[in-house]
């Protein structure tokens, strides 16, 4: 069996970019780690950047470049921190990565759109409500942001295959990533329970799909041990690169806003990546001077997988601490519900999810399964199609709203994480839409159909 | 019943902008037409403006406002020149109306990407090739340049309820754009024979789907009577005000390469609106003092559904002439193909696209069926999934490049019309796709599979 090679040399400066345990501490080299837990405590890695050696050293110097690059951006380029919305942040993201290791698809320059007139009225409370569409990229969902990211490091780390367990947004992201590296991409998924949906993208992609008799927990167990034994690099929620270029989702909007950043920031938390990321990515801004609005994180949940907005709501809310959500906290059968994507009963990223939950004075609600349908059809009525997902987060602020958590008049942000065209199905069978059966096809009953 | 009211007054300038017939020259108002077919002699409409008197005057001068506008798209804005890519270049497109009639859903501002690896070498003859990937916006195709325009229109004409009688991309931007704008859409189709995935943005965006028990021909029956009748706004190809937001592919792809266009633009071909706003778009960017290079418009159609294609060539290739071509033309029965969006025997746009296709010194070329799906499965190996329709096209570039049209080192934009994750069934079916049944669940097994 040809083992991964380990990694080529420095083209990550070692000492400048490293991963740290965030339990204990313990450091490894981001170039040579190829199991992204740790040794020692079996704690999550974060990637740690030594920002202070940089050429710029205030925030008005970053925003200057930042800006400098956006405004290039309709433009022919062939310079990834002008084609990439996640690389023209590149100083906060990776930055002792070469230019040349970078691998893109022209990620991250996602529309922030406001919030439509259904929506706004819908949710209530005389909000500032904006979406952030990260479905709007190449492969539909918001890990793109984190996909160039980590490949891009895989590349410069020597690694020719990757791969996941994952029916949906991951094991795309991983499998149009790994085509334009030139990688190797190996996506395992149970014999029979997948849909053509499903398939489309990573065989389009060129990945190798495998398919184990058996079911989804039996091929996340497979890929554990591909991984133990150094014959795939994960591709999963535990590489701690992908959290570095989910951050960009903090610098666009901040950028989009003139360099401020809303009062809140609404996700759906799944395995958590986009929580940990926008946590990670307000306290970097503060790193490097920015000093105006600090948002704060509503982390959203289903009703149907909740285990982490349960445990907050255990542990005292507003008064938990790590410790006292660590007393509550229990991993959770999933329940059916139409968000797939979030249906996750023990979120490998909780850790980072509740110390950034905890770090921006947030919260955490739970989106039950009727509401979180309905916002999807509210804000279809506007004209914007959300993923099931999207829904969860919308339903939470309009609960954070009935709360009193979210105040009138805030700028709030909702992360949309993936297209809509990803879950058509769930779309059609909306109770809300309006089909009509003609008993035949004449004239005048359509007129009459037609309310005219 | 209740029919649409008139036009309520001069919102756009009838004097400034005027439909005309492209056969006999008759004209009408903008905002009073509501059938879009010539009374005298059936011929298509035209949209009229007369651009002379614009403060505006060079083609620098022009060019600067666009840039200024595409270098603030970045940043919170609610002027729709700013945040909508079509929009951007409203002189151009629909000068004359008032910008708080304008309806937008932020459309436009697609990415132009440079062709793969995989792709480059697949089409052969060293060209320098892009791809502008109109599926990346609101509704995921290229139908969401025109859409904007359209409803912006009617709006402005009083209209309340628009319609089509359309399974895929029409329906989907009509219902979106409608739904921002809070007018009424009505989509009508047969009854058992449209997938869930067809039915789903429709319905997310709140549009009344009316289901007949009748084929696919009745329902457009039903709608042309509808239109006729003065029931219904029609939102198909024969609206010419899409065509005037289409045009926007010209204006971004110029702008992208430094306010020069291309060599050629390459386009799948089904009822010919992009075709004929492509070449409408080169003529108007001459019109105001653009003097580079000129682009040349390949029109690609499916051997399943090649009316247009069949006839240039039977009218004798680059020696044809439009009487020539209209001696030749015979609409078809159409075949089977996975590009089912330009499936189309008898194409409304046809007399359009052949005038630009001349004017533009253009040529059309068949792509067979086996070939366009490789097409979509060579772009994905570069991390690009792209739509049969764009299939079509690209097939059609491998051909021109061996047929000696188009020659090495040309400058060639493919525009890519929808987005993959529309046609995800024909992509899973793809017999290029690489899935392998393991017999077992163990690692060594798996291993072996890898080929490691």
């Amino acid at each position: 069996m040809a083992l991964l090679k380990k990694g080529k040399g420095k083209k990550v400066d070692h000492m400048k970019t490293c991963l740290r345990c965030m339990e204990c501490g313990h450091e490894a080299s981001l170039l040579v780690e190829r199991k992204f837990v740790c040794p020692n405590c079996g704690g999550l890695y974060d990637v740690v950047h030594d920002l202070s050696s940089l050429d710029c050293k205030t925030f008005a110097g970053f925003a200057r470049i930042f800006d400098e690059r956006a405004m290039a951006s309709h433009r022919e380029s062939h310079d990834p921190r002008v084609t990439s919305g996640v690389w023209r942040f590149k100083e906060l993201i990776m930055p002792y990565l070469p230019n040349n290791q970078i691998v893109t698809l022209g990620e991250g320059d996602v529309p922030i759109v406001p919030a439509g007139e259904n929506l706004r009225n819908w949710i209530g409370g005389g909000l500032d409500l904006w979406l952030i569409l990260e479905g709007m990229g190449p492969t539909g969902s918001f890990k793109d942001f984190g996909g160039t990211v980590m490949v891009s490091v895989a590349k410069a780390a020597g690694i020719t295959n990757i791969g996941c367990a994952s029916t949906g947004d991951t094991s795309a992201m991983a499998a149009a990533y790994a085509a334009a590296a030139g990688m190797g991409c190996v996506v395992i998924l149970p014999k029979g329970k997948v849909t053509p949906a499903q398939l489309a993208q990573p065989l389009v992609y060129g990945a190798k799909v495998i398919t184990l008799p058996g079911d989804f927990d039996i091929c996340m167990k497979v890929v554990r041990e591909l991984v133990a034994v150094g014959a795939l690099f994960p591709a999963n929620s535990l590489n701690p690169t992908r959290i570095e270029g989910h951050q960009a989702t903090v610098f666009l909007t901040a950028q989009f806003f003139g360099w401020n950043l809303p009062d809140w920031f609404a996700l759906p938390v799944g395995n958590g990546s986009n929580c940990s990321s926008v946590g990670k990515g307000i306290r970097t801004l503060y790193s490097i001077g920015y000093h105006r609005t600090k948002s704060r994180i509503l982390g959203c949940q289903s009703m149907a997988a909740r285990p982490l907005a349960e445990s907050w709501l255990d542990a005292g809310e507003s008064d938990a601490t790590i410790d006292s959500w660590r007393e509550e906290y229990r991993p959770m059968q999933v329940g059916e519900t139409t968000a797939t994507a979030a249906r996750i009963g023990d979120p490998v990223s909780r850790e980072k999810v509740m110390r950034e939950i905890l770090a921006s004075n947030g919260a955490m609600v739970i989106a039950d399964e009727p509401a979180l349908n309905e916002a999807v059809s509210v804000c279809g009525r506007d004209g914007i199609f959300v993923c099931p997902q999207t829904g969860i987060a919308l339903e939470g602020v309009r609960q954070a709203v009935k709360e009193g958590t979210i105040v009138e008049g805030s700028r709030v942000v909702v992360v949309s994480t993936a297209n809509g065209l990803k879950f058509t199905e769930s779309a059609s069978d909306n109770p809300l839409g309006d089909i009509i059966e003609a008993p035949d096809c004449e004239l005048s009953t359509v007129v009459k159909i037609m309310g005219l």
